[in-house]
């Protein structure tokens, strides 16, 4: 699977009132700066009236030095057209914090993706509220913390979290099955950058033990659903959702295991959209380029 | 897709407390007096104790005479084991009626398989509360019966309407997207033997304009669910359910053209299985032989 | 599902060599025109260095008469840029043929879609090899021409066919299960506007008796694949495919039963692409938007 | 998930020549002999009039001894009915061994379910004919054979790797993306022992490259396929299949990315199975429990 080494890219997210033209001109400003574009893609939302786009172009031969791209971007266009836009770089390696519980399937699944090198990312720390899996992060050479939270001391103990956080300089959260509610702060502190994965296809079996709740209803289908994490529970912004066929003959506990299988791979997706900045958001909902 | 001629069948669906050689039991029961099994299927809940079963076979060599199959296993198993069962043969074709509004799909769909000769059931009449289908009804030659429904006359036109199920001898209603909620009576009249189709994965969007809650609350997947109808509205026990893929880029006119593909899919799938006799239904869930 | 009545729209489809600049001169050819962009999605192989669009505008306030655009754009830029497009407007509706054989279910899909008013499309007619469906073609009032064909008579039969459909100016063709190999000539005279529907997931089980084969060799999966028809048989350019599981338990019969499902969604989305213009051809394979 | 406590189970699977009371007989001999049955399905081949069986159930009370069952079903049952049948015993981890050649993504995912406690299975060891993941079995402490093979030494190479697989008493293989063909010799040696994951939905696209062929023909969807090892390349029993769709905006690299997502959860299914002895392989077609 070689990859034919490419320079440092530039990307762009923007999202704004649409209007005639936008797109010429936001490509019109790569091109004529030298900007080899490798990636275009758009969607207007003709009920909302709004233009979403994802750009990404090459910096090798553009004319704008890197450090100023995002004034002169939102000097020329971004004020003009009412933009909300983000701009990244290939060449930075974002810092992925990962919280857990007991269970450790997509934990594996995320460090193996990592270990292959997979994912243009850093896992500085993992944070838990139980010993269980400090061996899998042994394994990985990671550091672990083991923050456990009690009703008492939940508050404090989450002052303790931030101050990891801030101190490894963490761009985003992954919460891979971590069965703790976040504080309004920390959410707040991180808004669109903490991923779920919530073991159900939202909105369906919001809260606790979904699979009881399934098997109870005699669904033919379990899912799972990635999301980002906002005030309201299990509520925020939808980045992907699967499913898989169950029977009669499926216990609970089959529901459980199948459903692993399912949360693994659309958190895994989830993140790497992320991390690969494919992800929009915009009105609780994603644009998924 | 020759079938080979086939005599006539007898088909036994059982459910009972589980314990130790219910299924000798009945296998030897029907081998002993000359029956040919052509079909077994049976599924133990080992959580609720409970046994199902689906046994079908031919009656050419049968020595209990048809009409007497139900008296005598009865008296010789069933209240001894403390049986729930129903006996069927595959010589007698359902009455069925089906019941619409305004949209199309699924009536075709339903009519198409019915033309073809895909299900052993006959069609006496289709009910609807518009005149919008009428020429649907009219190219397969079904009578169709307009009952308008308002809030006024709901009690009197569903009494008529159980009239005509009467008169047809109607032995289960299909709700091929029929947009009324029927009455706790009709209900309680056909138990298990009203088939409604869901226009969402159930439990999730429950009631009216799913697709339009699905667009607004941003789900990356859509769905469709088969169930029978009880008093409480799209909670009764789910008989199939089918997911489709949609994204940002789809309107809510778009999830519901989508949709209309799933719907007939699943509706017809769970019609096919009820003509069958493959499901049994047990604490407002299915067993899907 | 009432749509908002919307004025005649162009329809654009390009695909050339990749160059900077292309989206942009294009979109600015259509706003400085004063046409209303209500949908654009373009893509662009890297490997190949091609680039692909469509694109749609409304011609209410466009400034260059309708009937005089292509010339304009072909003068303007498909030249300069060694464009391969064409140019469609809605208010057009395509004649389209069926050519059927003995199964009726694709058949009915789409004339239940045709008289529902899903598709913008007539049907003129229904060719066939056999007069099984004829009924059929009774009920929904389209003609039905039964050209039975033999070795012997193939080569005028195929001429009186193409007869027929240049009498009732047929725009493109869809074979909705017709069992017999096309011509060469028939082939070439309607590229890529024969739409087949295979009974596989090509290119496994080409040829005769897909599912016969797929019981076989035991596989878990059985599909569908609609393509456009070429000279090389069943090896034309993938438009859709979808597939269902399957397990042992599955006879031939089951697989035909369970395929028939998947072959006509397959073959009707595939005309619904189509009829909207949103498929392009290229190198033996499509873009569809 | 916590699984209650359950003592020795005896798993028996069998085929054997259709005929009336098979299953009642068997049954029978395991409830009078005071064995409780916790598993049972069933399946018969109508067309090769075959019967196929899977019971399990507890030994507490089983009168047998444990190492005298299968004497004696053989003597009283198997050999009246012509059956061919396989005894197991849930408290025997069988030896895997896993064949591996550079990429990690089956054998991180196998690993983390072995380490987590999902497969009852023992792995004494990995092979691989290169260095590359040494270090992933590293951090699993698992021993790693590197065994490199050229077309002069791939004799005494398989002679070598034959030894070490006796050495480690390995019961099965599982060959997770290695990319050597296995000599009929090892082959014989392992009847539907090795377990093979295809990186295409057989048959199509057998051999080297698949997802290259894939994106050549311009399908729709990839898949992946679990199989037996046979003396025929990619021929053996299926297993499982699963596939994804895909657009024509994925390249090369990205099927390759898609499908190791798959291929991935597809080999590690069809290797619980394996180990839960739900697999009877029968004219090289698997029943699958």
């Amino acid at each position: 699977m070689a990859k034919k080494e490419r320079g440092t890219t530039a990307i762009l997210l923007i999202h704004c009132p649409d209007q005639q033209g936008i797109l010429a001109t936001v490509t019109e400003f790569i091109n004529i700066n030298g900007g080899n574009i490798v990636y275009l893609d758009q969607h207007v939302d003709r009920v909302e009236k709004v233009f979403f786009m994802r750009v990404e172009w090459e910096l090798e031969n553009f004319v704008i030095p890197k450090d100023r791209i995002n004034e002169y971007f939102n000097t020329l266009y971004a004020q003009k057209y009412d933009m909300d836009f983000r701009l990244y770089f290939s060449d930075y390696k974002p810092n992925m914090a990962v919280f857990v519980s007991k269970m450790s399937h997509c934990l594996f699944d995320m460090l193996a993706r990592y270990t292959a090198g997979e994912w243009a990312v850093n896992i500085p720390l993992i944070i838990s509220n139980h010993e269980d899996l400090r061996d899998v992060a042994d394994r990985f050479g990671i550091p672990y913390h083991h923050i456990p939270i009690t009703k008492e001391n939940k508050t404090e103990q989450e002052e303790a979290t931030l101050k990891l956080l801030e101190d490894s300089k963490v761009d985003f959260i992954v919460l891979a099955r971590y069965m703790q509610i976040l504080s309004d702060k920390m959410i707040a502190k991180y808004p669109d950058k903490i991923i779920n994965i919530h073991h159900s296809f939202l909105p369906a079996f919001i809260g606790a033990k979904p699979y009881h709740a399934a098997h109870e209803r005699g669904v033919k289908l379990i899912g799972a659903t990635s999301h980002y994490v906002t005030a309201e529970l299990d509520a925020g912004p939808i980045i992907g959702q699967d499913i898989t066929r169950i029977s009669h003959k499926d216990t609970v506990e089959d529901l459980v295991r199948k459903g692993c299988d399912l949360e693994k791979i659309v958190l895994s997706k989830a993140v790497g959209k992320h991390i690969a900045r494919k992800i929009l958001t915009y009105k609780n909902k994603t644009v998924v380029f």
